[in-house]
């Protein structure tokens, strides 16, 4: 439980960085400034008080938080969820199997149709590689257009909740989670941290989650070390925003090919399997020509490359390697952890029942952090509704 | 926004015409009388300034509305959403796919069990000539029942979100949208609207809008001129009251079979495909017989029959003969629009460009219609509720 | 509509038993003394009562109500929803079909990933003997660690919506069906309850509805009859707790296989088709073998052996045989109705009909013992509350 003099730098800090979010998206961590991010951070560590104490943080009166879910979803799904439930929003999904999306309708279209008395509009979109993001800022010019031309009667915040560029809830909630590990932001700096890739049995999974994490922490002046077999490759667009942000930040990133040289020394590890974007590229053309037969052979190539890395799996030998043998372990979950959920995975069952109940309390920033930043977006002053709603 | 004195013309007129929707459903307009529409159409306004305003209108302290959707929606179902959280209701949809439905449950019986804690429920079953309207009142008889045995501590309001026969909240929606368009409904007296059909590439699609426009707009002293090709006849029973209600408001309403014809000099146009209703009937037979290849063979000739009549589209050649050429174009949304949505369709893509920021206008209305007609079957005095949320 | 002097007594009654629910769970009512589910009882009329008074009962202001839903459900659905709104909370309902769970994520995980801002989780797991309620057990065991390790701000309650053991939403809203009926639980003492069998032409149907009757209505002195034919036996362990609680409350708990003797002299019979839990423990076998031809036989071979049973149905000759003629008729709905829902089922439809209603007015109890169950579980001082809410 937070201490006074805690909870009003807390607000300080919302109050400073908030006006870079207020009437603006959330897509993407690097369209905004870093003292906007500081201020989502502090704003769900008072959102996260305030629920934990029984505190009554419902900005809206109603009005419908919208989800659109391209992509199967149960830890997001329900974090939006309860983000809503927070600022006193109904969820409202639209599942695009039950609409007339189909029949003829545009993007431009129906973004205006289901947002006329919405606040909050959340997407994932992460199976297309140049397409999530994409898609989403389609609609988010949509919307801009409703607002301007009088259809709609507020714009609402949308909130990136995974695309083929960045994973921003989860990075965002992860960074806290270091922040809240470490004792703030600045102890963050210098910091080493593995971000590779892990074997896994299954293949395709999103590049946003390693693009989220170099392309942020690289803020924030640690020391990010990326690390994957040749050929997987993640978004050149990302690697050069991530050396960017090391450079202006004086930290430091770098990109190998050896799980153990990234581990070595790491404070914190997260390693975790993604598809190769080239591959994801493929498999793009593929899906939308819908050639089966090639999809099929495809997987198949994918997988038997994968396979020849299935060294890359964290354990408590690789460990070792880490600062004092301790590195934190984070993971999005869920993990591929070996002899649990697969013969052979991501991690081992040892090191991951060590650090399980920290990757829960990893997740369990992310309600606060997707209802923070609707929130920075939707008030003008949100720092004074923060402070008289924990009063 | 609305000036102090528009919203006490409002207020009155939702005081005149409430009493009549207190205690009553929402099923076809023709149930209503015209002051009862009005103050519809009024409370729908007062409703949309205060969301406007950030003012609070929940009516109800929690409380389910429940919906049956028996066909696809995304637009009814976000307005229903929307009108829900306005209301202050929880929505809960009844998904006969995971139901125990089919498990030998009658409709009486699962209209009380749903209803315990409801307060509206929305159904769209438009899907079935002479079917939906007949399932609505059975649910109603059942509500009823439930309510007068002590089952139901509230008869919830039932709302059609569309059926065989009316589409209520779209006609109400359109009305308000004429309404505000021309300064009042007093002003739409006299003026033309051209109710017409127009080619799509598919079939099948419900007849209620163009049968809840003729039906309503002939009410308002509306010249309504409905035009279709031959064998494309609505429900004998709607032409029947359309003729009713323009003899009574000493409007006019007639039937043609040429399109260039009821544009000619009309202030409105509303060009959309539709089935014929005998169709209709065969296919509703078919479908209940399980008859995939009579089925079949009945939409081949269908949409055969439709092709000759692609030169039912509504161009910028044809809105020439409107009045100064300049007629509102309207569309329930979504439209089959030429080279947008389809090859060849109900519209150009230049017409409906122009309008097309109008039509999303039309369909902001709807969440608020909605929200009106639970209110005033409701509230025993919703023009003070109404006055009192808007302080 | 229950006057001042009841309500206080429903009160005392609350503040007595309901210590015993703070910070439990619900999902068995043998887990719970007498006095908490008098309790529980008690607050759901004062639920009842507030409701039908348009009093705010909302407990939460926001917060999650979780269901998770492995067997299709209208009614328990719709109670628990109604539940949820009665008290304040958002339905979330986790649809295993969306999420990421085959995809390698453990009970243990999931529980905590979706129970961050939870208040109330709901769960039936029916359909496999031996697992639902051991499923049920593994969520709780793992929120209780969620809590313990600060994963999770408040530990929701859970509540069985029927497991393999028990059905305790519906065992308990029947109990109060009863109540009201005789206008007391004193009052039960000694009527006699016959839970029989009767036919009907499905198979498969869960043993909880019967196992919930006969552990609960022993415990307040009725008369229990469970009747069946040979083969159609229920959890050994269920029979054991009757027989314990018949003999502590100075009841009576008798096994047969006649209706008619069941029926002999009964205050009130609840006529319901089960499968033999012998099959159903080889039907889980084969489901979990994945075994589709050895289903297929076992299905067959059930259905010929019920067809033996045809007899077993509930007349208005065997309703002869109760008290006076005319036993209470019960149903957890929906029934089988020879003749309506079916062509031979589980009653007549003469009797149904008779009958009807009642089964209306046992089932609108259920939403309000749901929010009794988690109200209780989550307020210190449920009866200042309740109190403070119909004032």
């Amino acid at each position: 439980m937070a201490d006074q003099n805690t909870l009003n730098n807390l607000l300080a800090t919302v109050r400073e960085g908030a006006p870079g979010l207020f009437g603006k998206d959330f897509l993407l961590t690097w369209d905004h400034g870093t003292s906007t991010l500081k201020s989502v951070l502090a704003a769900a560590e008072v959102l996260e008080h305030a629920y934990q104490n029984g505190k009554d943080a419902r900005y809206f009166d109603g009005g419908l938080a919208i989800s659109i879910f391209r992509d199967k979803s149960t830890r997001t799904r329900f974090a939006y969820a309860s983000a809503a439930t927070l600022l006193g929003m109904s969820l409202q999904e639209l599942d695009e199997t039950k609409s007339q999306i189909a029949h003829g309708e545009t993007v431009r279209e129906t973004a205006n149709m289901i947002a006329f008395c919405a606040r909050a509009i959340g997407i994932r979109d992460d199976m297309f590689i140049h397409e999530g993001h994409r898609y989403m800022v389609e609609v988010a010019q949509a919307l801009d257009e409703g607002k301007k031309e009088g259809v709609l009667p507020y714009r609402p915040t949308m909130v990136n909740l995974q695309c083929d560029m960045d994973h921003p809830t989860q990075a965002m909630a992860d960074l806290l989670h270091l922040s809240k590990t470490y004792g703030g932001l600045d102890k963050l700096r210098g910091k080493r941290i593995a971000m590779t890739w892990a074997y896994s049995p299954s293949y395709g999974k999103p590049l946003s989650v390693p693009q989220g994490i170099i392309t942020l922490m690289t803020r924030f002046g640690m020391d990010v070390a990326l690390a994957h077999p040749e050929g997987y490759d993640l978004l050149p667009e990302t690697i050069d925003i991530a050396k960017r942000h090391a450079k202006e930040a004086g930290g430091n990133f770098t990109v190998g090919h050896s799980m153990t040289d990234a581990f070595k020394d790491a404070d914190i590890v997260y390693p975790k399997s993604w598809a190769p974007f080239k591959i994801m590229e493929e498999r793009t053309r593929l899906l939308r020509g819908g050639d089966a037969k090639k999809l099929d052979a495809l997987e198949k190539d994918c997988l038997a490359n994968n396979a020849k890395f299935k060294s890359w799996e964290c354990t408590d030998e690789l460990m070792k390697h880490t600062k004092n043998g301790k590195a934190l372990y984070m993971h999005c979950l869920p993990a591929d952890i070996t002899d649990v959920s697969c013969k052979e995975g991501e991690v081992s069952a040892n090191v991951f029942e060590r650090y399980r109940l920290d990757t829960y309390r990893e997740a369990a920033h992310k309600p606060y952090i997707i209802a923070a930043m609707v929130l920075l977006s939707a008030a003008k002053d949100p720092s004074a509704f923060l402070a008289n709603a924990i009063k």
